[in-house]
């Protein structure tokens, strides 16, 4: 039977032979607690009926905030719209913010965010200053990191995709199509979600019996930033190598626009002479000619899941697991073609 | 001199001999008051020393809204950039919004407003009803439009673009290149954004006497949506008429690489065969391939210029006008080429 008098953090803290701060994080969902305590608490808090911050639910901000290193990405736009559809049917506003990757932004949006109040943060961002992730935890505010960029260790819950999936089969549907040198312009290796993908990619290969020696991988790879210029770029240097792929696998949509516009300065085709495959799946590439065959990042579809953790850690709700990933899938449209005799 | 009591609405109207509506007009920058009430009005403003609701400073919300009607285009993301930037190091945030052209969004988001306040509301939508028009007048919240599609008639400031100027550059453009025969994807001639692109484009035509009879522009004119799908549509149903357009002027970037697919599918390309322009000058358009020429609609600082006139209106500021229009600008890439001899 719950308890009719309110129950404090620190009386369930004592009661389970735990600190204060162990009883915080498995309210907040956090995934360093041992199972074992984490289930001894929440029967408590369960047994308690433990209203996670009553008093807050009262003065609710009725906002989320979004903070975004830089909105210079159509992709920002994909997430804006998941998150705002769950936060907007839910009477909240979507706080939409840009730190610029500069301390100085990012300490000026707390400053803001200390200065109104806000029910819950989702972070799209691999680089929040750990003074900053501190004072969050301090305030209390429910955090959730939608991480394309795959950082490891965050001690708050995060929605990502299947980046290795998404390399494999894009990789895979090139190799069904008969091609064996297959380019690589990859995301920078820094960012887990670059290595995946680049894995992905290597299994791939593997599994086709095409990473022997002589067939190794290693000349076909190109590192890139994501960005437009450097798929150019890496897809020049391929194309003019002695033995060029015919075929390419990028990270990003924008870098595989950048690969079409290297073939094209070659006096080539997508996909007649070169096939492409990219990833993101962003509108852009039902725009591109030829439209790009690609894998589809359910960006949309993170931001509603992190807007929806969000509602769910004000309500008190534990989460089944502080870190998912959401599948990747992929779109076959006219970029890729079967390998021609040649 | 200033009096050092606080001078009231009603004190203001009494003395101007207008009605309380009128002077509220007057605050509020609106178009619809006559030149010689406005300078009356302002004059006494002034001798008062009035401070617009000096009591909402104290309970500032600190939160611009800016809605849309809806979050699927690339183009929101370029809008949310500039009003972010301004709000941002104005210690404000910036709520995004979309209300889906639906009644019942639109009636949700005001919901969600009256439950929060907001010290400012940024419409990019061509059709808010006059319903919440006429609440948020009564909410008192200062409002702008950002009126891409340039509605008449409204009565609150508005930031555009010069649209005919932009229509008339590109197809300049086109004209100095030797085209004769310039197709028009045009945009929904319900919206004066897509009129005034249109007139923008028969004006240079008639100025290089290109209007005569049998040149007439109308069998090159394919009225579109702004969608890439129209753009293909219209590009190939001209192409493959009799007399086919050597060149195109499309009026947003995306129907312009829906011609790009259209020359493409046909096996000819752009530009050797056939140019292009189109209009936004979003990041797409240097991602396509080949780089588009286009004309750039500054929506980053239609943005800027939209949160830093809330900022105005909330300090009380009398706007120098209501309506401004941003400069476009033709941006020259590689999607237009000399009409070749064939």
């Amino acid at each position: 039977m719950p308890t009719t008098e309110r129950v404090t953090i620190t009386d369930i803290a004592k009661e389970a032979g735990v600190s204060v701060p162990t009883v915080s994080r498995v309210l907040n969902g956090r995934a360093d607690v041992a199972a074992g305590t984490r289930a001894k608490v929440e029967g408590l808090l369960n047994h308690h009926g433990y209203r996670r911050r009553g008093s807050r639910r009262v003065e609710r901000a009725n906002l989320i905030d979004l903070v975004f290193n830089d909105l210079d990405s159509p992709w920002a736009v994909e997430i804006i719209r998941g998150v705002e559809e769950v936060a907007h049917s839910s009477g909240m506003g979507t706080v939409v913010s840009a730190i610029h990757r500069q301390s100085t932004a990012a300490q000026q949006w707390m400053q803001n965010l200390q200065a109104r109040a806000s029910d819950g943060v989702i972070l799209v961002t691999s680089g929040l200053e750990p003074k900053l992730q501190a004072e969050l935890r301090r305030l209390q505010v429910p955090t959730v990191v939608i991480d394309p960029a795959g950082v490891p260790g965050l001690a708050v819950p995060t929605v990502g995709a299947t980046n290795w999936a998404g390399g494999l089969s894009a990789t895979e549907h090139l190799i069904s199509l008969g091609h064996r040198r297959i380019g690589l312009i990859a995301g920078p290796s820094r960012l887990l979600c670059s290595r995946a993908r680049q894995d992905g990619y290597r299994a791939a290969l593997d599994a086709a019996g095409l990473s022997a020696d002589g067939l190794s991988a290693d000349g076909l790879i190109y590192e890139g930033d994501f960005y437009h210029e450097s798929g150019f770029a890496g897809a020049g240097q391929l194309l003019d190598s002695a033995d060029p792929p015919t075929a390419f696998f990028a990270s990003s949509d924008q870098m595989a626009l950048g690969v079409y516009e290297a073939v094209r300065r070659r006096g080539l085709r997508v996909p007649d002479d070169i096939s492409v495959v990219g990833f993101d799946d962003l509108p852009e590439s039902t725009w591109a000619s030829p439209p790009l065959t690609t894998v589809r990042q359910p960006l949309t579809q993170m931001g509603m899941v992190a807007a929806r953790t969000i509602l769910r850690l004000l309500q008190g709700d534990q989460l089944e697991s502080p870190k998912v990933e959401l599948a990747t899938e992929l779109i076959v449209r006219e970029s890729t073609a079967p390998l021609s005799d040649r």
